[in-house]
């Protein structure tokens, strides 16, 4: 059902989301190549196979890996392996978990809780968190068993975490033997913007699964939940498909996850979203009232803005969400098929707009 | 996770299931034609809009339609809105929904049970049927809730519902005050072997709620929930959203359905599928030893063969599947993409190697 | 909420459950005594402790044991700690928990499924059976994962398990890495008839987990989850705090135990329940036009007669079901506190009323 | 299974909880009373009735009743009827619900989520809760959607909401079109604090569904579910069914309710309850070095105390808990059969054990 009031024109710019844009072509070009005969359903296919190859190889080891289509089914599923329909779940308050997917956490884990923590740039205060969790293990049965520690990386707050930082999580997780989970539907864009490897950024750092994205980054609908510990995953299978979430024609999944990988295009579409949102950040800087609350390390932009410039922008054909977090506070998102004109045109707009620039 | 011991070689002609047919080239082109610039998500797109025009032209009413993208899927969550926890689900105990979904039904729904419920030809008994619903009903709060009659069409046995079959059960669920669900997986090749008009073929006939798959009639993945009883569509966005069927980038989910509906694609192919079953049945029927148990009315032949005949079709390279109802009885599935070549290539192969032919 | 149309007067002499007999004094007088001076709550107190003690002598093993307040409750929890929400549980298809516990079982573990099995005398076929679980088996994640064998002792049809039949069921269960699971509702009455001690009548003969009622055989409200494998118990407390079953002054749930034990008293009590069914059986075994279905080995009898007979029956006062297998069948109970006379005055009346005394 | 390490010795005087106090010696003898001969199961007897009709009197209206064991019971039934699987459930960060019942709500919504809210005293603050609500609503199906305001009264400071207060509460659920449900596990104590009505501690200030917990003031174990909105108890009864909390032999669990009601023994107990509390706080407030943080209004009083005499007082043998919200902050709570001499030894410990008293 289409509630159609938010269908933009066609002269809108959008940096609302990165699921604004579409595909990538070379995502849409492996679609064609794969729809050559028959072949066994529901991941039986030789694609899915080079697949997961590829990932093992890219994260220098070998993985368990499983193809969804959405983000939240990703990161539901990923979660209801972790943890007991009487576990917590430890996230950031802005997190996208508890924030924008409904209550599939709650759905896939047959009742599980999420534990929402505040801390500086979408990272949650790690004493603020030790002492949420010891607090519910002091409470036995009577509280939820702590179970999951839930990063997100890049995080909602357009920050990303390095190698060191999450090694802090994985550390406390395996103290109170909890299991740590990345959502890693932006984790293209932390990769490039922090350096580390594949592995660097996820098990070498005690990281136990991690949802990588693809959509955001050029896919049609395509996501990763990956495995480092083979822990969790027996019986995840029955748990894809009684969600609805295995794909028959399977082949067209593994597709785009191939053509994902193949010729660094993930890390290419990355570094370009990342590119664009550095200069976007760089220009908004200079705008008179304009103020970034942090650092912009990914593909996503926080601004905080006049009313009437946020209005006025709007007016113009810009597309971009106001944020919850403060009042004027604006989201602008980058992708991998913004052009420098469309960075440019939002510039100079809200340069004329705001009546002045900062030199 | 890939098993690839089924991994079948180049030379194997399929009939295991219409599900392992690609995708028809009008429908990845369709994909390409979508990808133009930047369009909002989750539905809020025009494609989106036109789809569900389509929907209620083609049922010559106002339909609540939406897309997801698994049979499974499409089933669970319909069932989900018509049925409480505490319900009863009845359908066929062959049907698709209690043998092939895993317990999708039962997750989605919180709980609720599907009372299988035997009868010829893939068709629930109508007589047992009403007694079972009684019977629970007799028993109060300590039994199931009566809640649905979940019919298969076409059936699990190669045949199809007519419009006075379905209002039988249509007439019967309103007598129990209880919901009809059809699960369309093949409803095109129903349709097109009936004769019938869609309107006819749900809710002039009772049914409340259609799952209309296109993923086996050649779209990549892409089912409908079709509504014909807004009142059972409130919150149902919210189940669609919290399961993870909700795509961010929801045009390329609309325009498979839009290209299956365009230049009655939907129809020419359910022909062709229905017309190859038909040819396979014709030669078959011509083996030494082989019979077809049920009549073959839509894209599916049932056949008992001797187990040597099984067996050695196979080592020539035919895959099909068991089907567990009787011993050596065998399945095949054609599709929109079969070819009369692969038909004939079967036949005669069965002939030689039941060593005659029935004139 | 009440429905009070089913309100019996004080004349009536009640047949329909063991559960319309009140409490024995024993387990009343238990609570008083109970109930001196302030405890610690929730089990941490002596009188559980001693509960525990004493079930583990009586089964001759290190047991593990939760109590809980009613049977639906017992056996729903019993089952979600075997059964993983995308598990099949084979139960015959007259059992309880199928047919008398609205859909507890789904609730409780999830959305897993109950498959009932038919089969002799309430007993499932054990042929069915195994064919049922790997036919499942074959189809990996499409179907159920079997998880529990389910059986009643004694039966919905009053009849026993002895324990060589039992551990037919144990050795399928081990041979399918399943567990068995036994609802005892009425085990006192089983293990009187069988004279089996409690232990050969569970875990020696395969069971992993016993649901064991005193409710029925005169206590108030109490039942008691007993595993005898540990494998299970991981987390169970969670599971019975979460579903609101955990008692806050739960030494008024142990005292009703401590006394159904003192002395014996649940062995007397379904002696006497045992010896009144067989007299009642014995008594109507000569009315004319009345058989018996099956053989009358615990506490329930179950009668075919004249619909004439039962309906003059009940408006002489005599309450008791009627059976949904065949028609014209009646539901008898005898409970701890069944007096001769009343089982007498049936008989006579049911004489008088048929007309006539087979000798 | 028992973990005895908290069994207290004999001569440990209870502050811990009202629920380690026994039973009224009333409420047994109703047992006693009850138990006279064989009574339909179920709720279907005549002691229901008037236990029903005992509520409809108390609140001066036609009400919807069910009875259930546990307070955990009471409040995630009733939640579960208030609240769909993507529902949102607001509350206090300190109350009985997101605290101290595990994953109840969760499990019994399905998988709602409860949104904490900070606020004096135990009480949600208004604004903040407001503004919670809001923005939910604005997310759409991203985020929960708001179905219930749920506040504990007497609050888990031991606080009291008067009708006034809780009319602010009852509207702003109305403008949100979301329900009130209020956790009276301490509703006698609060009564009787207030001096309010129990309508117009209720209905009349907008409150839809009360659980009323007996247990915690004399019962052995009975609380009721009271609605006063019948849009919410279609199919409740199922709800109880299938969550196992309708007891067979429901006639005593009717008794402890009625026995409750009769000679105004539950405005006894907790008026004895809260002149304890009141004699405890009295006396702290003269001890050395200690601070009650709230307003002790009901039963319960906390204390920010050194720890050394949190120490020294448990040597002694006074039982209590700590208490997470502030450091060396614990809980005392009194009971129907609290002593004034407990209160009077405990007050006099104090003193000697600070060194001095107040004047």
């Amino acid at each position: 059902m289409t509630r159609v009031d938010t269908v933009s024109s066609d002269d809108t710019i959008h940096f609302g989301s990165d699921n604004q844009a579409g595909a990538h072509p070379d995502i849409l070009d492996a679609l064609i190549r794969a729809n050559t005969g028959a072949v066994s359903g529901y991941g039986n296919d030789a694609l899915t196979q080079r697949v997961e190859e590829r990932i093992n190889a890219l994260f220098e080891r070998e993985c368990i890996t499983f193809l969804v289509t959405t983000g939240t089914a990703a990161n539901a599923l990923a979660l209801s392996a972790l943890c007991p329909p009487w576990g917590g779940i430890y996230c950031h308050n802005g997190a996208h978990v508890i924030n924008d997917e409904n209550t599939a956490p709650e759905f896939f884990t047959a009742g599980a809780r999420q534990i929402p923590i505040s801390g500086a740039e979408g990272k949650p205060d790690i004493e603020d968190l030790n002492r949420a969790i010891s607090s519910a293990q002091t409470h036995g049965i009577h509280n939820v068993k702590p179970a999951v520690i839930s990063l997100t990386n890049a995080t909602e707050c357009g920050t990303v975490f390095t190698p060191n930082e999450l090694a802090c999580y994985g550390d406390l997780a395996k103290d109170h033997h909890m299991a740590l989970h990345v959502d890693g539907a932006r984790f293209s864009n932390a990769l490039v913007s922090t350096g580390a490897s594949p592995a660097a950024l996820t098990w070498q750092s005690g990281v136990d699964v991690l949802t990588f994205g693809a959509t955001k980054n050029g896919a049609i609908a395509a996501e990763m939940v990956i495995f480092f510990n083979t822990r969790f995953t027996e019986d995840f299978a029955y748990r894809r498909k009684r969600s609805g979430h295995l794909w028959s024609k399977h082949r067209f999944l593994a597709a785009q996850i191939d053509a994902f990988f193949h010729n660094d295009l993930w890390l290419k579409n990355a570094r370009h979203a990342n590119a664009m949102a550095a200069r976007l950040a760089r220009g908004l800087s200079t705008v008179k009232g304009v103020t970034l609350p942090w650092p912009v390390e990914a593909n996503e932009i926080f601004a905080i803005m006049p009313a009437t410039l946020i209005q006025q922008l709007r007016q113009r054909g810009f597309e971009f969400y106001d944020w919850p977090a403060t009042e004027n506070m604006v989201r602008l998102v980058t992708s991998f098929n913004t052009a420098d004109d469309e960075i440019d045109h939002f510039i100079r707009s809200a340069h004329q707009l705001a009546g002045g620039q900062i030199q």
